[in-house]
């Protein structure tokens, strides 16, 4: 394995795979190091927040995924810096993993523009832990409020706050308010969970700014249907526990989401070359690093601005393109010929706005309403990795969609601290926390 | 709802819910309450610890569960103490529930034999955290193995020790033994998990006492061919971080799990009544507290003597019976009629051992091997609760049989302490733990 280029390939999302994958046939010798065990579908995140699908339904070991190709390993850890010019990637334990070609595709993390304080008081949506630390806030939310005896205490539980109007948001409120107004409905006696707040928050004039103006109106009006508060020209100007500042404005709310800013994953700022506003690496046209030509960036952390002048999104379309592009460019300079400039084939843009509705823009063509949320289904479990998710998550939606039970409303992680043993000597309970 | 008799079921399990089932009819009001908002089929928790089922599907809401039952609400809460004099039962919060019939199901808790310090070291299984706990460390241990260069500390991570020979020690070394020998195998490099050691360590002459010797042996056969060392005789004197020690002879292991004692759940000791040595309430024959007619006991906090003089085990088919037996007792009595004896109907006993074997005892009849896994996984998966529930996890184990793949092999709850944000300033990352 010796005489083989090494490739490290940094992150095992949809950039990192798709490289690997891009290299099968390659002569080289390929590690794919990320800090979890797993490849995320992100898209599909905020249905495991809202109880919608299980983990496992959207996630995969990256070992499992990758088990056929040859010529990869897989290393769970934690990516520290790179080292450009011992050609090597520090990780944690102080271990070094030289490259002779790399691909460095961690992905995004939040951006609290500068407030970094407010990620105690606002977590985002990125990882399956996040997923599921929203998931267990919202049901015990409810739980709460069962409980609760002061009608304001008991309002502030059931208000949810999603903090930013693009896409993630969007599902996120969508997906709250139908939790609210019918799953939960008739399962509690205190409280009506279909009198939950849910706002969106959006700081620009328009949820949303992705997506043609009809679309947009489309899912402003689904999500006013379904009871959402959507607040536009809204700028958060304050985070704290539990409660909102929008400039002189205090808005309590249990449960605060935030979706409204991403930047890209530290690392790319140890490469020490130029990032952009947004922490993402200034990459050549070929995805490459300026000044080391075997070095390449894709997906979240890549700052690419293509031909028309527009900087490309954080989708997963981009970065499975550029996950390609750079195994083939890869390729390309082991064969000694010229790197070829990545071009993005846009195929589109979705989100959805409840159970059945979901706006869909091809460009050429636009959909609205239940056939743009067949249209979604269609392509995210197409999308999805793996056979058995795919039956797995069409038995979930359909389940959903006929019943709108949402199947995976379990709330783990402790929700009480149980005793652990009998003290024989007293026999009081001993109470011990669990993880 | 004031006229009618109010009955507090403490308790989600399979006792409780069984116990609310039979009082459907009734004209009472019920509340039920569980320190978690879900029920959990305990009998299949190892395959959530070994990666093979999603916690969603062997879990449900206990307010799903109930929703069509017209006079039951559903409490999620801590039950602190029973008040036998004052008639309620005592919450967190320092909330009272008052009631006039009294069903105390709240299980089963782990016991150490007065070593309570060693639940730091050696963990038990049986509730979704403890199993999703267990799976991280596993799933770990694997990845550390891999990245280890110590010979000795690779083949210590290796080591996983189950303390108890009853059916729960038994099922988990037998997943654990097909994940290592078969589902990791080919996604390694650095090591083979094909040479963990995987140790089931019984105290007493041997392992599944309470099935018939031919049952036993065939278990015991199944478990030595996949490798698994079976240790009967074999006291264990102590535990501590990642070691054992059996009188003279210390054992190191990375993962020690508790399946050796289990005790009744402490409240039972609040309620001032004798409790036998595993804490455990000893009730009358009609499954009521002595001296208190209107409370009763029933599953694995029930110390129940049956005539042949044989305490019955914690099993789900025992809770099961003894709920409905309460919840008729209770229509007795409002109606003035006399209780009835609680008489068990054993439907028989089963085990599995690994991928496709498993003992079954009905007494009349016995089976094992690939026979006797056909019925265990009739009669388990007509007793989850849930129609989806059922065909997810035929799903999965079709899948697991045909393919030898766990699905469900995702290490949550951080890995690795992930960077939160970029600070601007000085470009390094801030370690942030999340939950």
């Amino acid at each position: 394995m010796s005489a083989r280029p090494r490739v490290v390939i940094v992150g095992g999302g949809f950039a990192g795979l798709d490289a690997a994958r891009g290299l099968r046939s390659a002569d080289v010798a390929i590690t794919v190091v990320d800090r979890h065990n797993h490849h995320v579908f992100q898209p599909l995140l905020y249905q495991v927040a809202t109880a919608s699908l299980s983990p496992g339904d959207i996630a995969s070991p990256i070992r499992w995924i990758l088990r056929r190709q040859t010529n990869v390993s897989v290393l769970l850890a934690d990516v520290r810096s790179i080292d450009l010019d011992r050609k090597c990637v520090v990780l944690d334990h102080d271990e070094h993993l030289p490259y002779d070609y790399l691909v460095l595709a961690p992905g995004a993390t939040h951006s609290y523009f500068g407030n970094q304080q407010w990620s105690d008081y606002a977590p985002g949506l990125k990882t399956l832990d996040d997923a599921l630390t929203l998931r267990r806030r919202m049901l015990l939310a409810f739980e709460e409020a069962e409980r609760e005896s002061d009608a304001n205490r008991k309002r502030h539980l059931l208000t949810f706050a999603m903090i930013g109007g693009g896409p993630t948001g969007v599902e996120l409120a969508g997906a709250l308010a139908e939790i609210a107004r019918h799953t939960l409905r008739q399962e509690y006696d205190a409280i009506d969970p279909g009198s939950a707040r849910i706002l969106l928050i959006e700081a620009g004039p328009t949820i949303l700014p992705s997506f043609p103006q009809t679309l947009r109106d489309a899912a402003r009006r689904a999500l006013r249907k379904l009871g959402v508060e959507v607040w536009e020209n809204a700028k958060v100007t304050g985070v704290e526990q539990e409660s909102l500042r929008l400039g002189t404005d205090h808005v309590a709310a249990h449960t605060i989401i935030w979706a409204a800013g991403v930047a890209g994953a530290p690392v790319g700022r140890s490469l020490g070359v130029p990032v952009d506003r947004a922490g993402r690496v200034i990459v050549r046209d070929d995805l490459s690093v300026p000044g080391h030509p075997n070095v390449f960036v894709a997906g979240d952390l890549a700052g690419f601005t293509h031909q028309d002048g527009n900087q490309l999104p954080g989708v997963a379309q981009v970065a499975k393109q550029q996950g390609r592009h750079a195994a083939a460019n890869i390729r390309r300079r082991m064969a000694g010929t010229a790197t070829v400039p990545f071009r993005y084939r846009d195929p589109g843009n979705m989100a959805t706005v409840g159970r059945a509705h979901a706006i869909a823009d091809f460009g050429w063509a636009r959909a609205s309403g239940f056939l743009g949320w067949l249209l979604w289904l269609f392509v995210h479990v197409m999308f999805l990795v793996g056979f058995r998710n795919r039956l797995s998550v069409l038995l979930q939606w359909g389940a959903s969609y006929t019943t709108y039970q949402r199947s995976v409303r379990l709330i783990t992680g402790t929700s009480t601290s149980p005793p652990s043993e009998i003290r024989p000597a007293d026999g009081r309970s001993s109470d011990g926390t669990s993880h």
